[in-house]
């Protein structure tokens, strides 16, 4: 599953950022799309297509049970005792983190018998989803009329800003103002916080993550894609009454069942010119990008068994990122869908030119949006790369730098991530304990720097301002090798002394930092004065369009906030034949010893030992129509009475699309079964008490 | 695996009938493409790629442990004593001849313990090609300078009847002209010919077919299609020296292997505008049809268990047929496959035309095969409708109408099946003691009279003077209740009655036949004189051209004739992941339980009772590039040694356009492993005696 998505106070930039305000609805939910908001969940559909009719109390239980890891994943509680379940893919960096040469929790997986042994994350956030209100009317009233593009824009953010401090002084939650429907809504989350969170349980990355990049994105599929961990809060595990319960039985064939969790993004109703954009220029770009990190990874990873170990989860992403990317190249290349989503828009202009009113308000916004992305294209070299991208490291001194200049302004004029509001999340990322690999950190930022000098050339400013006129090899190496930021307490007396101390610094790194900083905010600037605020403008009015022209019955792209999606479980026509529902234990031993247990499918040694003790027919993953997307990763899908049945882990290759388009036909959501869990764990990890804690039984 | 090709000498109409000269050649064997002749076998590609130079008792004997089964299949001799090695949808045909309502061996199999419990086979024929012979100077210069091509098709049959006739005589054995490269070659091929057939072994049809047609043509998969039958000559089996020996070890991944069989028809040198007819005429017009056919044989299948028995051959003929049209309408369908064969014909046509006396002789070449097919989609209709298709009791009938009428002929002047040459085996197949279901035979010959009638109108000459203005449902009920040609004596005595006899008789089915008759004859002269005439003459020209421009290094289209197909064992890239190169018995039983061991995965009682008896390990199917087709089932698998291997019984979906063009990527030949047959024979079957004789090890 991908897991390109980022949270919103994460100033780590990101590739498609220049479409970050696409979310949008659907004119026509198709099927058994949508990836629906828990102030408007699909009551008619569900009740038509399968006479189910949730409860607000049946919704309240599942909102507060998912909970969502703001590295870029989901999941939900499992437990009276704050036991919380996701995938081992999203737990990855934290178990990379706790882990060292002498003991690889990766390789080797991990099971804390006693509290005691429960080891904490270094900078794991948790959030759970408690309050929704809406906030449109202040935000939309923020930009006044006569305001410019970019002065509406400047309102707006601010009008954010103080809506998220005024909620956290208020209420002491995490609140973010979250945009919906391209800018036609805009709705305040308060999440409840946890950040003391501690590693219970995780098999071995071979079993969880079996078939590697090859199946990765595939179905039928054979992975244990799981972990668990506790939530803490004031050293003792959180009691919390929302909690799923485990199914005795799983999901059956054509059950209707449901995903809660925090689909990262999604493109379907960006305008035709945007989507263009990515095929064209953003997507290839970003491919290029990542292929070459990779590269760099790989050569590092090459050098030995300890690096290979460092390297192991950033490639693990950068391959899924790939092939996730190759998917959505290879959709926006697919006539039949550019044909689809281009009647589509041209019957929604059309409509719109037919209301004298709505073509007054509304008509211009896809011409503007044009110019959006025509002015995005004139800076686009620039744009990307006069930055750092990759390394960890460098977007620590990049932080601390900007950090210490933003505090000092009004909230409202900060750059994201820096408000008021969002300061204790990102003072936890920026204090983070976790190890830091200088050798992997130093090719990361040489791969970054040469990557500019190739992509701007030697005389580029940027080039020259923070090369100096050396090479990128050589700035990385002493950058690297004189820092200090490795350790967090150097990174805390920096952000405490502030400015002074941060200007002051010989630091090598944070003098690089701040070469790259002047640099990285005139492009910023020149991006929220050029682009986003024109983009924000005709989102806006593309948004009310919609609402105007089809009422307010579909869902909005997603966003990395809580949706549910519905479905039922099936299998799919595949490759000339069809798909099974589900797969079995069988299967994976078929899929080891057809490959002749090599590379990626070997299997781990208690696999090997243990396979009589298992009831090989038990449901190992399973498929259901549930529309997801990145981010999804790790979300629990329930029953009608709300149960867990299953894990969800990867959409298949057909899904990839998704992010443009749902296809009923050939979408499908890959979960872990509920049984699989509980048959592994007692039988080959002889975990009875963790499968006692979530079957309520011992 | 498609069943959809017929030997030269059986009546039976075909709907590709007018493409069957379209024998040709490649102008460059890419990758591992290519059906050898075994006179021309591929040695420098093998010497090149694999260092492999086999020698002329190789080759021999590789042919001649071959066998071709007559009704549409391949297969090879297993043991010193006349064991051969088939599929079970090969030998499908005879296991359900020898089945009762009460004995049903297709659902329960088969297993002769010891030679008196051999059932021997009603009218199978299986065929070893000794000896080949060029007879192209004869027949090329039968066909005279001043001739029209009418009278040139005529010259060239009657030579070709004349070569048969005299070589059957002065040899003994059967004796068939093949059509080569387009006529570019004509070659003899002398056969050793067998008639007492018996079986010894077949598999549950459950467990042979096990996935049935979702899984047909697809892979990863996990049939275990095979029969065994024994081939007995003066009541004795027959000892041969010339048999394939059972490896210990079957194939390993990227080891070189070989496929000996009779793939049936392939078009790949067939022109452009050939294609097309098959694209927009010829294939949607097959598909209905059978379609149509299958829709009626459901319906009577429905009636009871026993006409479910009768139907369930035809059925499953029908549906492997329409999975294999439809996957080369597909690739008919392919912009990127026409755009490819387009541009390779317009290469070769210019190489022609660059030539001045290549241009004189062959130069009309493209434009006179066009004018072929224009001459067809004139009458099409008529041609295809004035016939009795699909029921074997009313070909019987036609036939024998026919027999009585063209013995009387010279032999150069009678309709192929007639020949001298080939009267033996057509008297075999019309004496055929197999026994006749008449309620089915009434629905087949319901559905093509009233095919006529939708197609035709009731206007058309044939159908009125076939029904009589009577119902197509009355006229077949009439005509199957009253008819005696179940009986094989009535038959003979109808066949040695001659003409006098046939014209007198009152049998309902024979009336019906003789008003059939002459509208076939009248369409079948049009269809020679103005299309296979001129066909025949065009592909000529075009066979000779290519020997012109490009030497004679490649192999001709196939026509179930042996040939020899070589590649290695390996995966191939599948819906976004890999197909390994084998699956395994854990599969089996996976797909099994993943679909809940539902129709049509549910397993045979033995499977479920004996699976822990069973190392689940042992690989079970297998794919290699070796380019095959329909015909090709039951061909041997062998290995350098000329050892058996595996046994063909499939293609994947990606092959299906094999008709037209082979893709080393993703083409793949399907196999059961060596292995596979004799785990389940030792450990389920009990029949330690047979897996014994074949491997050489009790």
């Amino acid at each position: 599953m991908s897991k390109y998505h980022t949270v919103r106070n994460s100033a780590l930039t990101f590739v498609l950022s220049v479409l970050v305000i696409h979310s949008a609805f659907l004119t026509s939910a198709l099927a058994e799309e949508g990836m629906w908001t828990f102030d408007k969940p699909p009551l008619k559909q569900l009740k038509e297509r399968y006479g189910f009719e949730p409860t607000r109390e049946w919704l309240e239980h599942i909102r507060l049970s998912s909970v969502r890891f703001n590295d870029g994943g989901s999941g939900s509680f499992v437990s009276p005792h704050g036991l919380a379940l996701t995938n081992h893919h999203v737990a990855l960096g934290q178990l990379q983190k706790v882990s060292t040469a002498a003991k690889d929790y990766v390789k080797d997986g991990f099971y804390a018998r006693t509290p005691a042994e429960e080891l904490k994350c270094p900078d794991l956030e948790l959030n759970v989803l408690v309050a929704l209100e809406d906030v449109t009317a202040r935000v939309q009233g923020a930009a006044k009329k006569g305001m410019s593009d970019e002065e509406a824009l400047k309102a707006r953010k601010a009008e954010m800003a103080a809506i998220e401090k005024q909620s956290t002084e208020s209420t002491g939650l995490r609140s973010d103002v979250v945009t919906l429907y391209n800018g036609g809504e805009y709705w305040l989350y308060r999440y409840k916080k946890y950040t003391d969170i501690r590693l219970v349980f995780a098999p071995e990355q071979q079993i969880a993550f079996f078939g590697g990049d090859p199946d990765n994105f595939t179905y039928p599929r054979h992975d244990i894609d799981f972990a668990l961990v506790r939530v803490y809060e004031n050293d003792k595990p959180v009691e919390n009454q929302h909690y799923l319960k485990w199914s005795a039985k799983g999901a059956a064939e054509g059950e209707l069942v449901f995903v809660s969790g925090h689909p990262g993004s999604t493109d379907r109703q960006t305008p035709m010119v945007g989507l263009e954009l990515q095929r064209d220029h953003l997507l290839p770009r970003a491919i290029k990008n990542r292929e070459r990190r990779l590269a760099a990874l790989r050569k590092y990873a090459a050098e030995g068994p300890e690096q290979s170990r460092q390297a192991q989860r950033p490639i693990f992403y950068l391959e899924n990122t790939l092939k996730a990317f190759g998917g959505m190249y290879e959709g926006l290349k697919d006539p039949e869908l550019i044909s689809k989503k281009t009647t589509e828009e041209n019957e929604f202009r059309r409509l719109v030119a037919g209301n004298a009113e709505w073509k007054r308000v509304y008509g211009s916004a896809w011409d503007e949006y044009a110019t959006s992305t025509r002015n995005y294209l004139a800076q686009m070299k620039p744009y990307r790369y006069r930055r750092l991208t990759g390394s960890n490291l460098a977007n620590l001194a990049l932080q601390i730098v900007q950090y210490v200049a933003e505090v000092k302004k009004a909230d409202g004029e900060r750059l994201d991530g820096f408000h008021d509001a969002q300061l204790e999340s990102t003072r936890f990322e920026l204090l983070s304990p976790a190890p830091v690999y200088s050798g992997m950190e130093e090719a990361l930022i040489a791969n970054t720097l040469q990557e500019a000098v190739d992509q701007l050339g030697p005389n580029d400013p940027y080039v020259k301002g923070v090369l100096g006129g050396r090479s990128a090899a050589e700035v990385a190496k002493e950058a690297v090798a004189g820092t200090k930021l490795a350790d967090p307490a150097f990174r805390k007396s920096l952000m405490d002394g502030g400015e002074p101390a941060v200007q002051a610094s010989t630091d090598p790194l944070i003098a690089l930092a701040r070469r790259v900083d002047p640099f990285f905010r005139e492009m910023h600037k020149w991006y929220e004065d050029k682009v986003e605020s024109i983009e924000v403008s005709a989102g806006e009015k593309i948004g009310k369009a919609r609402f105007a022209a089809f009422g307010k019955s579909a869902y909005p792209d997603a966003t990395f906030t809580l949706r549910l999606s519905y479905g039922s479980v099936k299998g799919y026509p595949m490759n000339g034949t069809q798909a099974p529902p589900w797969t079995t234990f069988y299967g994976l031993y078929d899929r080891a010893y057809s490959f002749g247990l090599k590379d990626p499918y070997e299997l781990p040694k208690r696999y090997l030992d243990g396979k009589n003790s298992l009831d090989l027919s038990t449901p190992l993953d399973f498929v259901s129509t549930c529309d997801i997307i990145g981010g999804n990763s790790g979300s629990p899908v329930v029953n009608r009475k709300g149960e867990f049945v299953g894990l969800i882990f990867d959409g298949n290759i057909e899904s990839l699309v998704g992010d443009y388009v749902y296809s009923g036909e050939k979408n499908r959501a890959v979960a872990v079964h509920s049984l699989a869990l509980i048959e592994v764990l007692r039988k080959l990890y002889d975990a009875g008490g963790l499968a006692g804690e979530l079957t309520g039984k011992q």
